[in-house]
């Protein structure tokens, strides 16, 4: 992927960032998706009172892309203060729609700081539709 | 609420049901809630190969809104087959930001049946923040 | 049900609730579910630094009794300071097992409050396998 | 860990297996936890007409854990027809109370096929506690 894609994702996050509603954690994330189609869409976190009803920013950018019509991402860029991971549930979102080397890159709220993974690099192993399709055909 | 606003929801629930990604039920939901800034927001479910880490129509819709900049909303309507109802979890979802009066409608896919409520119809005695013990400061 | 065995059952939630793993939202909750089996499974909440991946006590009871092996519930006792309902996610676990009159019944940590609902009282029009099975066998 | 307590752990989630309640994906797992203080728990997956209400089998065997009073866990091993991996979702939750080093097994079902991973090889860069601004106070 080139620079100014990046740039533009990181962007795209920063800005989702600023609607997360975070009131009981106070940690701010916001996360941009860049779609097969070149589109981009944008999340942020939001939370409940009944904390696992909560969702992740970057769940939010993927079921909007998704819902969009979006069926392939190539890059998901996720903003916080420091860099925090995409938990492990947004990855498994994230591998329904992506590819081993999709890109995930980490940024700072502010300044320049950066990480870089694939998704393969951050979900090895994972599990996904080809595991199912054993399942036998019956249904009870 | 006037009727052409529950059939401009309607219509637009029935539009993102056609996104929907549902390769593992088959059952395909659109939803749409109206904000309080006259804004609507429109989504469908999106499964995925483990199972719970998919999500709901009507909770794709509501994150869209509140990762949208929205903080109250006025009505969530479901178009399906046969009339299913919000999931509780969902339910809960949209609690967080409506009030007991706040317009719940189930619409058809196809034709004009329609079943209404209020949240508190359908969510009586809910969870909410003012449950929680430390109440979280106010939001930034 | 006999008031005796109710007892039982807020003894056994209130025994779970100081189990609970809170550090993030500080809000103990402890529950109990009575299985047809007469058997009784206790929970309390667990939460996670990934707020969404954590789980209420009144799912970790039933998700602890189904694994076990028990497929009906009659009924769910939840514990906490201030007569906390179980979230909607969690009637909605609750639902898959329980017929609409299961007892649902809130008490207080300390002191003799309580109050009661049935499932439907707190779920009407709930969402259900019967929902599911009209689909289409093709869609998309 | 010892060859015979993996082969005590994957006896219990076989075991366990047998009560998987899974209507919907028809993808039976069975899951082992072993704590530190020498415990076992095991779990099934449990689903829901809702197909996001379900949970894991991992989850399931974690959080019966934590509810008896475990806040250390060691090992977690995972039973299917095919090797399949705990989701991200899964991997998160473990990580909530893991060391890096801790042990996940995958095996098969029937005869003796396994893979082998440490925590941190199926979730490198996790995201927990140390992330959150505001770190929650001493746990009571």
């Amino acid at each position: 992927m080139k620079t100014e894609e990046i740039k533009e994702l990181v962007a795209r996050a920063r800005a989702a960032r600023k609607n997360a509603y975070a009131p009981y954690s106070h940690y701010a994330v916001g996360a941009a998706v860049l779609a097969e189609s070149g589109r981009v869409y944008a999340g942020c976190n939001v939370e409940n009172a009944v904390y696992p009803s909560g969702l992740c920013a970057e769940r939010v950018a993927i079921f909007k892309a998704v819902s969009e019509g979006e069926r392939a991402l190539r890059a998901l860029v996720v903003v916080t203060t420091n860099l925090g991971s995409p938990c492990g549930a947004c990855r498994q979102v994230f591998s329904e729609f992506a590819a081993d080397d999709a890109l995930i890159v980490l940024a700072s709220a502010r300044g320049n700081r950066r990480k870089r993974f694939t998704l393969k690099d951050i979900l090895p192993d994972r599990f996904g539709v080809r595991h199912l399709k054993r399942r036998p055909r019956a249904e009870r």
